[in-house]
């Protein structure tokens, strides 16, 4: 019986360092990028679901992008200053945001962006404890 | 050694759930709430300090409220429209961060917080994938 547990030990300590560490990611070591946009009121529904879609497609193409999320505002409070989209981006470094920057599909992004864009905010921050 | 298997066997499945909700639950099923401040230039670095330490300490005061982090902008874009401060709070349900809005010790933040804001967005939304 003893040789069996020690077999599982090694499989379990490593289950247990991907809980560890994917907190740990998710919590303290990451460079989050918080996109805020609101779109013209010229851009039809299918401009902004083109704009979403394409946003969507960039982790694919740029590998520094550690994660992604996005959605719609629902909040009750009116304070989201007519920003109706969030998209939300880690990086592991301030390097790999600054190559995310000048990537040449951000860039091909930026330029379908541009026509639809009636505002935008983007605020960067490490995550603290 | 079949029996050892077995009674391994749960542990195995218990521990892989609890990294598949983990990653479901940071990936699909939660509802952020973005906060960004900028604060008056009448605020001293004290008064925006008291102000940090008030809304970090929310979270142990309000359960509703399942993970947060924080962190001032670092952005090199000059998007952030003057903000400097992101709070990130996850609720599980519209009822959980309603329950936060109305909830006294956030109230109480509330009109701390007062004097010192200079301007304020929140968006929330819904984590699509």
């Amino acid at each position: 019986m003893n040789s069996i547990k020690w077999s599982v030990f090694p499989l379990l300590l490593m289950m247990a360092g991907m809980v560890s560490a994917q907190e740990s990611g998710m919590e303290k070591t990451k460079l989050r990028h918080v996109v805020l946009f609101k779109f013209k009121d010229s851009s039809s529904d299918k401009d902004v679901k083109m704009v979403e879609e394409a946003f969507k497609s960039l982790p694919e193409q740029i590998s520094e992008i550690k994660s992604f999320e996005w959605g719609t505002n629902n909040s009750p409070e009116g304070l989201n200053q007519g920003l109706t989209h969030c998209f939300f981006l880690t990086f592991d470094s301030e390097d790999g945001r600054d190559a995310y920057l000048i990537h040449p599909d951000h860039k091909k992004f930026g330029k379908m962006l541009g026509p639809h864009l009636d505002k935008v905010t983007v605020v960067d921050y490490w995550v603290k404890e």
